[in-house]
């Protein structure tokens, strides 16, 4: 069976196709988010720092770490980014006790990543193109740690599925060479939008029972990538989630603060026999009723998991 | 490829792998409905109408109708039961143009229905009992209507998936020993409660796999019922649908007055391309967005479809 093993120096989260479906946080990544981007030339972690505990709060098991910011001061992201990896990670893992990911284009940033990070980081990512599985393989060989594997090469992304198979088929085969097992490659079959092409969903379902069943391998997704341009975002990320979890997708990388996402994943879940008596439904149900009342999902997950870390195993003091 | 054709005067609806997910209304039916039962009793069809007119502005494409009403003045319901479905069948056929599915358990009031509707009404069920396949077949082959198989038997509900599906199979080929084709019978593997059979759901999405490869039949389930005893029911029906759907169901006996599990279908039939362009998805959003600011999913509903009958190809009077 199919295991990815992910740890941070006290914990350990596994992949696969018997555990509950594993949420990378996604939010630590200032691409696209230009207030992050200024906050960090200036030296200012503190989003970093509420991001952080905020997506665990509500249930990542796994944080995406992403430098990707240019800087006004300096362009070169060959320069800035790796020390400022280096930063963030040391900073987010004093923080909070879940493993990290370590997500960047720069080899030289994933590198700095590597020797900062405790435990066993997911690297994020290889690609098939010819530079990117030169320079990044050996990195996973030397470390000792799984990579996210993203289906495209040196052609681009490829519209049809079969062709993604194979590029993710050739990403296995080299990292073979190398001496890395498939059980330590995630792949990310690319999800496209539904807008733009219609049949991106049962793409995506299709090519992620092939890579389970031909590959041995885990899957990973940028889910939210299925809704761009239509309405209703949430709606259908939360009808694909599960969907892709029945098909065996295995992660996704996520925001994890949404409710509506996090609440599908944990009825998939469920549904799939990987909540043992619903334990982790229920304790959800309390958390959707206080948002109900007008907290925030991440206020509400935090106050539940204040309480239930106080209280493990006590009775509730009010209900 | 399977197609189970249903049909009102009017109007065809088919239910098939290839198709939008055929939504079932459930509501007509005062099982369990004390204050509807009483109704019915006193003659007064008020209920039955709104429950029709409502069920169709929410999405239903099929009305079930149940006549299961145990009278206090006359508690035999092979005198009660096939009137009563006569005329509950003319008000509704009167009323709303899709097709309806007659629901009883009495082989009386089925027949009185299959005379009484027009069109090619959906039976609603036969079972493995062999009493039920004697007297239940006939009338699927008299009237040459399609069939909800139900998979128990004289034995009745068995937990083991294999057996349900044996019994599935025993029917379609009793059927076929009355000249029924396999694509006029509409399996319900039988959900159960996921809250007291944890593999209820990976049951359900194997036995339908399997119902559609081998038997090449269309399916349907109460859908409600893998959600029995748990906390935020919604919650877990509008993951279990998008998942049934993926794994190949192709139709619910269900409320569709819920905006939840509506938007998770809507959403899975986009996924699955069985909403062109996304068409019905976008109509969805936009009642999504008015139930937001306080309409009820049924109000709304009414509302857009008025317009959209009303406006046809126009634009909207206002935003």
């Amino acid at each position: 069976m199919t295991r990815t093993v992910i740890e941070s120096a006290t914990k350990t989260v596994t992949i696969g196709f018997d555990e509950p479906f594993c949420v990378i946080g996604e939010r630590i990544n200032p691409t696209g988010r230009k207030k992050l981007a200024a906050e960090l030339e200036a030296g200012d972690f503190s989003t970093v720092e509420k991001d952080a505990l905020e997506q665990v709060a509500c249930g990542a098991m796994v944080l995406d770490v992403n430098a990707g910011v240019v800087y006004n001061s300096n362009p070169n992201p060959n320069e800035t980014e790796p020390p400022l990896m280096t930063k963030m990670l040391e900073l987010v893992q004093g923080l909070v006790d879940v493993p990290l990911c370590i997500d960047s284009s720069v080899p030289a940033a994933l590198e700095a990543g590597l020797a900062a990070t405790r435990g066993r980081p997911l690297l994020n990512s290889v690609t098939g193109e010819e530079d990117r599985l030169e320079a990044i393989l050996p990195l996973v060989k030397k470390y000792n740690v799984p990579v996210v594997a993203i289906s495209n090469d040196d052609s681009g992304i490829s519209e049809d599925p079969d062709v993604r198979f194979a590029v993710a088929k050739k990403i296995v085969e080299r990292a073979a060479d190398f001496g890395i097992p498939a059980h330590d490659i995630v792949v990310d079959p690319l999800v496209m939008p539904i807008g733009a092409m219609s049949t991106a969903g049962q793409q995506v379902f299709a090519l992620v029972r092939r890579l389970r069943d031909e590959l041995g391998v885990n899957t990973t997704c940028g889910a939210s990538n299925i809704s761009f341009g239509l309405p209703n975002r949430h709606g259908i990320n939360a009808a694909f989630l599960p969907m892709a979890i029945g098909a065996g997708m295995t992660s996704a990388i996520m925001n994890p603060v949404r409710a509506v996402e996090m609440e599908a994943i944990r009825a998939a879940n469920l549904l799939m026999n990987h909540d043992a008596n619903g334990g982790e439904w229920i304790r959800l149900a309390k958390v959707l009723d206080a948002v109900k009342e007008g907290a925030s999902f991440a206020e509400a997950s935090k106050a539940a998991s204040a309480a239930s870390s106080g209280r493990r195993g006590g009775r509730r003091a009010r209900g």
